[in-house]
């Protein structure tokens, strides 16, 4: 044992000062942003010297063009306001219903945690030792209530803030898009960066003040402290799990539905303004890509910042009281707001971007950077808020750990973040073989191209599952649960940069959108799909992060679980874990069916509305008459809130029925299979829908002699690449990126009702 | 303990006397068949007044027709030759590559295991009881290699003997067409009893005969016996997994490339004789279907017998050296032959086919009867083969368990393939709304027929995996892992049923191909299709029969792998068994990928030869020139050739890697792992496949008011349902039933390498 470098005082200023300063970075680029009038009074003042400041306006690429067209600006502004409209009041519409869920599971919460003791209000002796006393076990019940709530809040938080920014954004880049493409790119990228800082400071300020404040209470009693302080993890999952969902299948609704009627059966363009379901379809890259992305990254970095303290609370950390080496997983949190600042400024002024084809290494080059950086920044917290020797808790016995080994645990986990990227990368993006390959075979048909896709997006699974694999070995060997658990956060360290990075794509395919909509040139639609075709595969980065991230934290949080149930092991040659390990391993297939037919359903509904205006609305394919846009948005709300009832009930209900009749051990087999199947169909269901779009926009960018000979728009190839582009759209959108919140949530659930399955658990078997 | 009713010299007979009344009983289906001539000369005498011996004669609900067209016998026997002789030709090939692979593998097998004790000759300790004197390791090593042999030949024999006669049976099918449906179904449903007959009661009577001759050696040494047994299951299982990979993908790629050109571009029916590419599919249905079926049960067979046998080995009936008890799988086996015999002569002789609708009622009646009849069955074995109290090993204990204990243990396994059985059916015919809703979603497109499809095949998992769970705990809670062996067996015990309704699929398939090539009339046609559909259906059910009693057996394989490689606990919460699992689960993903890349590109050189050839030959496509079938033929042979060899290196390779480097903890988690990720793909893939299929024929057959708004051939719904069948292919008939093969034999691989993983297992974690 030893003491740490830096002092307590220095920790409680040091957090709190990182993530204030996080925000205010992110109000500049909202500053920076808010520049680009939408109003034509004053247009034209971002093309003010001002904007020299950051280096561009002489390195103009592409020509301005329509820049005083009055009309324009109007219109896009007017599209914007629509879009906004939408996904705010959707997203109203879902707060709503998820606020009543939320209540009431809050309720349970109470009620559960509130039993194991009785309701009682006397002080208890501590789950792992008890020859002290805690804090009685309906305080845990209270206080896990009140951090649910706050974890559920700050996520409803960190969602709307990321869709207002966005739909705040999308028309502006629309705009700077006329000035050039590096405009435009920095626009999107900073709106991106505004989001990301947003979220990641305030999820670190919200839990730093939750954690200040339950100390008043709690005192010296840190373990029943940071057990009630999961809670916040399971409130930030829980919301997201309702965010994916619900965002999920509004966007792709929307999405399949406008594509089915507009692309294969009138042929006409992407977004164009006369099919009724483009609004939707525009609306829905915010709820779901951003809102939804925004609530699932922060309902990771709360769920592995929990796991880590609760190991922590019951190492030498929590039992000498050290509260800088307790505060290591935020200080992390905290560099890593620090480094990702830096990262920004590479891109927004130190670099610049001059064409098309310096997008998207410009994006891959900020997530190099933030990770080299970072592994600097694990290095310094590692050296000055751990002791050089401590002990962590594992799984009954106390393991000895060098601060080094827990520099490599955090190290290893922002690597194979990395790798995950590149891979993911690697199979998506249209400048490599894979995707290639996938257009290639749209050659002969629709299915031919599913077959490959869907094989590509298998194989995509191979080098990211070893590098977990890799990570797991690596931490779970040095410092059991805790190093997994710091391994996930070190992982998510960099998840400002890489929302920054995720946010961007939605925002240039809303751009893409508005430009399309409001009628502008050609070669300004040309601009926005290059920037959208960098966000193609920078979101699949993103997804492959959200997955590899919670495949490490629901592994953390289980093996938290499995130590506050007391269970010694986990044995798959007992009959009642390995037909939890057995079901489990089905639940993601469970949960993917309902969400793709949920999706399937509400597209279906939308086609028949499509359909249905072009066949009534005269003048409408003409261009002469305006569609309903306000019945396709509807129907998209309505699917949506009615089809994400039954996949959330299935995650939130099987850890507590299985806990409640079939006891801590089935459950336990129950989050390992649901894990490791899982984790599978994650990554291959957002990599094949990658491919597949990526795919169709190889085809129609016709860029290599290659592409050119499977194209143009409208030939068989291309209309083989958008089946295979529409069919992934569930799957990437929806039923993929939901399955890890799936696997997180029902982890984070389990660890939180642990006290009670461990006392009333396993009734059916109890009874039998 | 106590002894059992019948005795060692009644067991010693009655086995093989079970499996002699099996043969004969084949022999005897043969004859019938081979009545029905296809020379001319003696034609019609399958009309003679025998046939009313069945009592079918007066009941002829169809008009006979085209009996007397001497040209239409002459070119159904011309077809028949070719499909035969293209069948033949390629299982040649791909046994002469795979002979060379199981010599290499046996000569491993006995360095590996002969090195255990440094090639010894001198006695040891037993494993189990070191007390005792075993014979050495080396012999082992032999007998292991001999009976990994004996294993391979058989399933080699089993597969070629089924073949042979599906295509002696495929022409006699359509020549009874002619004369109405309820004759060429007996035909096509006699031919398939053949195979199923022969196939059980040859497995069972090489077994037998094994198990006696290695007894002149071993003595009263069953510990090794039975330990070099498990060789046998090794061999069946590794050539199943080249037969079902090899021949998956010849048929597939033939399939795909002949429906792609033939039904989608030149919009010429299936199985026309223009298709350059005909030969090739209706060859691929024999190599593939039939060939690989037949080996993957008899692998299924071979290793469930094979674990039950070891696990008893070490339990009281093997120390007691009780015989008749060490016997129970065989007779089980032996029962199941004689009640499917009963079974059968209900489906020839005491029920009639009048209509086309009766058809898959008849052939589920034959699982019911089966199933109900075993279930006595057991019960009287279980009475006269067991004492009524006994003990079974489990994990280094000893537990005691009651003879019906052990019936119900091979009952529920029974009963759980007959539940799987009518949900594969339920979610696979067109009978009911889940196949309906596909074909439905149809009108969108085929982007939502495979959104539909893929949702389907995942909801089709849940209660197959349900009833797994439940089939598990019974058994193991009865009877630790001799149990879950029963329960496997149980589920088997109907084989030969199975594998007639299985067989009867392919036949009926060539059938109409036949048909269709030897220009008959469309009502002839109508009635294989007819067949055909039901034949999709039970082809369904039989796949989930082997992947429900494959996930049992590699649960029970893997189960005695532990007891071998004296691990007590499988912990999912150390690094070892954990890196283990997810990267199990992964393996399944990474197979899949191999094989449908290979169906994928094997295919389009399919289409590219097929295209050629339409382009290429004058008068093709008016019916004037005869296409080139040989060079498709070729084609499908060499692609499956070289495809084969990847998927099926990993399969074999990674528990001999992860063994020799990882060690048993880490092998233990592979094993886990891609049991519990692969039977939910497989399930899934399998009946993804088979309802896309089916729904393809409901428009077609456009039976319903329903149907016939989405029809007809030709329509855009009928065109999106063609792109969904053709996906499917890969899906159902090569990577989705491949996949029971990777976990079976992984599992029995993991047992006959575990004394060479316990003693010098783990390389890498010594050295580090």
């Amino acid at each position: 044992m030893g003491t740490t470098v830096l002092s307590v005082l220095a920790t409680e200023i040091v957090i709190p000062v990182c993530a204030v300063v996080g925000i205010i970075f992110s109000l500049v680029q909202w500053f920076l942003v808010s520049r680009v009038k939408l109003t034509t009074e004053r247009h034209g003042s971002s093309s003010s010297p001002n904007s020299n400041k950051n280096g561009f306006g002489d390195y103009l690429i592409e020509e301005e063009e329509g820049l005083n067209d009055h009309n324009v600006v109007v219109k896009c502004a007017d599209i914007q306001n629509a879009i906004s409209e939408g996904a705010t009041s959707f997203l109203f519409t879902e707060y709503q219903y998820v606020g009543v869920f939320m209540v009431a599971f809050a309720i349970l919460i109470f009620i559960f945690l509130g039993s194991v003791e009785g309701f009682s209000t006397k002080s208890r002796p501590c789950t792992y030792d008890d020859q002290k006393m805690c804090k009685p076990a309906l305080a845990t019940a209270i206080f896990s209530t009140v951090s649910f709530l706050l974890g559920a809040i700050t996520s409803i938080l960190s969602g709307y803030l990321g869709m207002k920014i966005a739909t705040y954004a999308n028309a502006r880049t629309t705009l700077e898009a006329r000035k050039g493409v590096g405009k435009a790119f920095i626009i999107a990228f900073r709106s991106g960066a505004v989001m990301g800082f947003l979220l990641a400071a305030n999820g670190l300020l919200v839990l730093y003040i939750a954690i200040n404040l339950f100390k008043i209470y709690y005192g010296d009693d840190w373990e029943g402290l940071f057990e009630a302080i999961t809670g916040y993890g399971l409130g930030g999952s829980s919301m997201a799990l309702f965010g994916r969902v619900g965002g999920g299948i509004y966007t792709k609704a929307a999405d399949v539905g406008a594509d089915l009627v507009g692309k294969v059966e009138r042929n006409i363009p992407e977004d164009d303004p006369r099919n009724p379901a483009v609004i939707a379809d525009n609306v829905g890259d915010n709820v779901g890509d951003i809102a939804g992305m925004g609530s699932d990254l922060f309902g990771s970095y709360a769920e592995s910042s929990c796991a880590a303290l609760v190991v922590a609370s019951i190492s030498s950390f929590g039992i000498n009281h050290d509260f800088t080496a307790m505060s290591y997983p935020l200080l992390i949190s905290s560099m890593g707001i620090i480094v990702c600042l830096i990262t920004t400024i590479f891109a927004t002024d130190f670099c610049e971007i001059k064409a098309v084809k310096e997008i998207e290494p410009a994006l891959k080059k900020q997530l190099i950077i933030s990770t080299v950086l970072m592994t600097v920044g694990i290095a310094v917290i590692s050296w000055i808020a751990l002791p050089s020797s401590f002990t962590i808790f594992n799984f009954g016995t106390q393991k000895d750990v060098k601060n080094w080994q827990l520099f490599l645990c955090v190290g290893v986990g922002l690597w194979a973040g990395l790798i995950i990227g590149f891979v993911t990368e690697y199979y998506t993006s249209n400048a490599y073989s894979p995707v290639q390959d996938v257009a290639d075979s749209c050659r002969t048909g629709a299915a031919t191209n599913v077959i490959f896709g869907l094989a590509l997006g298998y194989k995509s699974v191979i080098i990211p599952i070893f590098a977990i694999a890799v990570s797991i070995f690596v931490s779970f060997s040095f410092a059991a649960m805790y190093g997994i658990a710091v391994a996930a956060l070190g992982m998510l360290s960099t998840i400002a940069t890489g929302l920054a990075i995720d946010a961007y794509g939605p925002i240039s395919d809303n751009a893409g959108g508005i430009a399309e909509m409001a009628g502008m040139s050609h070669r300004i639609r040309e601009r926005t799909d290059a920037l959208d075709a960098a966000g193609n595969t920078t979101a699949a980065i993103g997804k492959g992060f959200a997955i590899g991230s919670a495949a490490l934290v629901s592994l953390a949080l289980f093996g938290a679980f499995v130590s506050r149930a007391a269970i010694s092991t986990v044995d798959v040659l007992t009959p009642k874990v390995f037909i939890g390990l057995i079901v489990g391993a089905m639940l993601p297939y469970w949960f993917s069916a309902m969400t793709m037919k949920s999706v399937g359903s509400a597209a279906l509904k939308m086609v028949e509305e499509v359909r249905r205006q072009f066949n009534t609305i005269p003048g409408l394919m003409e261009g002469l008459a305006k569609p309903d846009y306000a019945t396709c948005v509807k129907i998209s709300t309505d699917a949506s809130i009615k089809e994400m009832i039954p996949p959330g009930a299935l995650v939130m209900l099987t850890p507590l029925i299985v806990g409640t009749f079939f006891g801590v051990e089935t459950l336990s087999g129950v989050l390992a299979g649901s894990l490791v199947s899982g984790v599978q169909i994650a990554i291959s269901a957002s990599n094949t829908g990658g491919a597949w779009d990526n795919a169709k926009k190889y085809i129609e960018a016709g860029a290599s002699e290659h592409a050119r000979t499977l194209g143009p728009k409208g030939s068989e190839p291309h209309k083989a690449a958008v089946i295979g582009d529409t069919i992934g759209d569930p799957l990437k959108d929806t039923s993929g990126p939901s399955l890890n919140i799936l696997i997180k949530l029902m982890a984070v659930e389990s660890l939180v009702f642990a006290p009670f399955f461990a006392t009333h658990g396993g009734l059916l078997f109890k009874i039998f």
